[in-house]
């Protein structure tokens, strides 16, 4: 295949693009001098060179040109090393930064796990997540939050990790999930029947 | 005014109808058989007569040709009369009644109190609550659940209350509200800041 | 049934709404001082009173307390009596009026003939319009504009009314169409081809 | 700069495509084995070395190993040269031909002359229309079709291109404009009163 629709293939892989938009894509590389093109290369090329997997948290991060195998964050002696929120994705650890509310460690599984799914591990970083809290609980770790979206499948994930993490809670590790109730903006009027059980449930 | 005019005016008013389809309104009237507009007309003149506000939790409800003057739920033995549920309108009782998690009573305010309003009185039924609250803590009253939407102003109505029931509490009244954190479909790459802490806080 | 029900029943029939936003109007109208509600049984009451079905183009105008069977536009003498734009609802005359591009006469049918209807002059007013034509035809008219949207049933309709004056052809009366092509807005990247047709048939 | 934050500038500049979308083709592309990050770059390396610019239409085309410097359309002898129908884009191009309306020949103008600009050559290649049109004229050429979208930038591209051309009008070449109209599915009650204008003058 040429690489004109071959390029417009791979574009329609990349998250949120169909077809067309992957042939629009295409065409305004097609209309860009060399380099333009030539950066963007080069960007794609070091992308993986200039980031480093956290050997922690598993979370990626940019090297900046350092040797360091630890992100900032697990690397920071100012967090609350008592607390491990387990995301799913990057995105998601972003976002809980972002929210200014969390100042423990994280760890990144990587995936979700579908429901119905028979093999788990497939999908998730689940031995390294065992290994990590195995050693952290030396380290002080007391609870695991299961940092996971309101949807079937990601509390499926948040299932699985709770059950890989069982043998730990016989030595006192608390596991919790981020609550749930009303989130900003909901309306009663239109809320499901599961959220409003929840809401009255979490009362405070 | 004519008619015609004056009728699209007042469906202008009605919830979430612009002038456009307030007219399309009108002309389907016109489109109708005098038996249609009648049936109408019937409906609208009796719709007072026919219902009927309880007199403990101001809710309306259908009279059924009947006297009553308290609602179903009110005069329902088996509900937990040590539960009040602090509602802005009937459609918030409805969503609670919907999901089948709550067996307590409900209060209807009839509104809700903006930020920043001087006269919170004008918008909410608050001598009526006190009233009420201050006879059910004799029939065992122990709690009541500030249920509302988490927007500002119904947060700012819910305050209102809890500041208007503050004598109750030191008589023992527990004065709860609405947990927050994820609710169903949220997630955590697209909730704001406030969702989040909510989340972790509520963990559990 | 009880005027609550009943009443929401009523207003799900209303153009674009439903059960849930019919129960809004109705808990609306419970809220509304019986002056409110006593404007709007008026006006309803009297909406039929005040208006009026012009005996020439069928559409319905104010009477303002007059006693005229004509409406403002077909009165009007400085309008093209040779042009008659057929129109299927009052409201596309009232969008044609507003564009302001035609200084013709209408007439309005009533309602659409869905596709595949074996008796479309139940939907609307087959034997007027050709009544009234005939009489124009005298007066001077020369060409009947079929005002349809360009939808389906609406095209239908067309050319229900199109075999409808085919009679009239013989003697002269011109029947056209609203020009097809590119409406305000459209990307040629995003066009049908049938309207990508239309445009390269319509050139000029 | 770091590549990871490089390569999400430049995706952002893709079309349609934000700051927050571009983060998510990153990590994608993180979450990607060599073998796929190899196989885009190869795709984006070879991309204009496997295409062609048209020498006459200025489309792109797939070379597909061959030496053509002609695009398929521009050499078929079976299309129609005495047309030349002028769009801004190669989409536009194709929507034209899946149409299965058109069988002339395209002039892709690469660009939009937006209204005001007093540097309208910066925008399109309006030189090498000229030249085009001018050899093309001692070929049959005879109808030149301003292929534009329906927004204002796009109109005042074919008022650019119109005023450029004007010479050949001397010499007989009809130049003509994409009809306006009803486009499949517009309503009469919400068109604009251009549409609608325009809708009349082009019955028929």
């Amino acid at each position: 295949m040429n690489s004109f629709n071959r390029l417009i293939e791979i574009f329609s892989d990349f998250p949120g693009i169909g077809p067309r938009q992957a042939k629009r894509f295409v065409y305004f590389l097609l209309t860009k001098p060399p380099a333009y093109t030539g950066e963007l290369l080069r960007a794609i090329e070091n992308l993986k060179n200039n980031t480093q997997t956290c050997s922690s948290c598993y979370r990626i991060f940019n090297k900046n040109g350092g040797m360091a195998t630890l992100c900032s964050i697990c690397s920071d002696r100012n967090r609350d090393h008592s607390l491990l929120a387990v995301v799913s994705r990057d995105s998601d650890l972003e976002s809980l930064e972002k929210s200014g509310s969390y100042n423990g460690l994280y760890f990144v599984l990587g995936g979700i796990v579908p429901i119905l799914e028979n093999d788990p591990e497939k999908y998730v970083r689940s031995r390294e997540l065992f290994t990590s809290v195995e050693k952290r609980i030396g380290d002080g770790l007391t609870e695991v939050i299961l940092a996971m979206s309101a949807n079937a499948d990601s509390e499926n994930t948040g299932q699985f990790v709770d059950r890989l993490l069982v043998p730990f809670k016989e030595r006192g590790l608390k596991i919790s999930l981020l609550g749930r109730g009303l989130s900003t903006g909901t309306e009663l009027e239109y809320s499901d029947a599961d959220t409003l059980r929840n809401a009255l449930k979490n009362r405070k």
